[in-house]
C-alpha cells in the first residue's frame, strides 16, 4: 500500500479532516466504513453518481480518513481509525454518535 | 437577539458544524472565542482581510456555532457551547483539543 501517499498520524490536518467529514454523503460513507469495515467505491443505498462518490473518495482519502486496498479491479475503503485516533482522539467516536436528521 | 435566525439545539446539522469547523481561519476565530469568551469581527493577530472574515463569520453564524451579541456599532461573537454540547456532546473538546501544527 502507499503509505507514503498517505503520511502519517502527524500529518493529518484538523481543519482537512473536518472539512472532508463536513458533507452529509461524506459522513454516510464514514458511518458505513464504521459499520462494515471496509465499503466498495458504491455502497449500496446511496443515491449518488459514482463519478461525485469518486470525487468524495478522493477528499477523504487525502485527509487521510481513508486508506484504499486494490481486490482485483476493485477497491476496497477503510477507515484509518488508529491513526486518526492517535491524532485526534474521540474525533471520529464524536462525529459517529452524531446524527443528522 | 433573533433566537428564531439562529435555530434551537436540536436544528444543529452535524455536517454543516463540521464544514464550518473545517477550515483553518474558521478554526482560529473557533479558539479565540473559546478563550475569551468573546471576539470581536477581527480578532488580534490574524492577518485576514475583513470581507474575508466576514463570510467565516456568516458561515459559523449559520451553522450554528456562534451567537452574535451587538454593543452600539460593533458586534461580539461567542460560542453557542451549550447548543453545541447539548447537540453533539464532545464535539466542540475534541476539536479544541486538536491543534493543527
Amino acid at each position: 500500500m502507499a503509505r507514503h501517499a498517505e503520511g502519517t498520524a502527524a500529518d493529518l490536518e484538523l481543519s482537512a479532516v473536518l472539512h472532508a467529514l463536513g458533507d452529509p454523503v461524506r459522513l454516510a460513507l464514514v458511518r458505513d466504513m464504521a459499520e462494515h469495515g471496509e465499503s466498495q467505491c458504491s455502497p449500496e443505498g446511496l443515491q449518488v453518481p459514482r463519478s461525485t462518490l469518486s470525487n468524495h473518495w478522493r477528499i477523504l482519502r487525502e485527509a487521510g480518513i481513508t486508506r484504499t486496498r486494490r481486490v482485483g479491479k476493485a477497491r476496497m475503503m477503510s477507515l484509518r481509525r488508529d491513526d486518526l485516533e492517535a491524532r485526534f482522539p474521540g474525533l471520529l467516536s464524536v462525529v459517529l454518535a452524531g446524527r443528522d436528521r
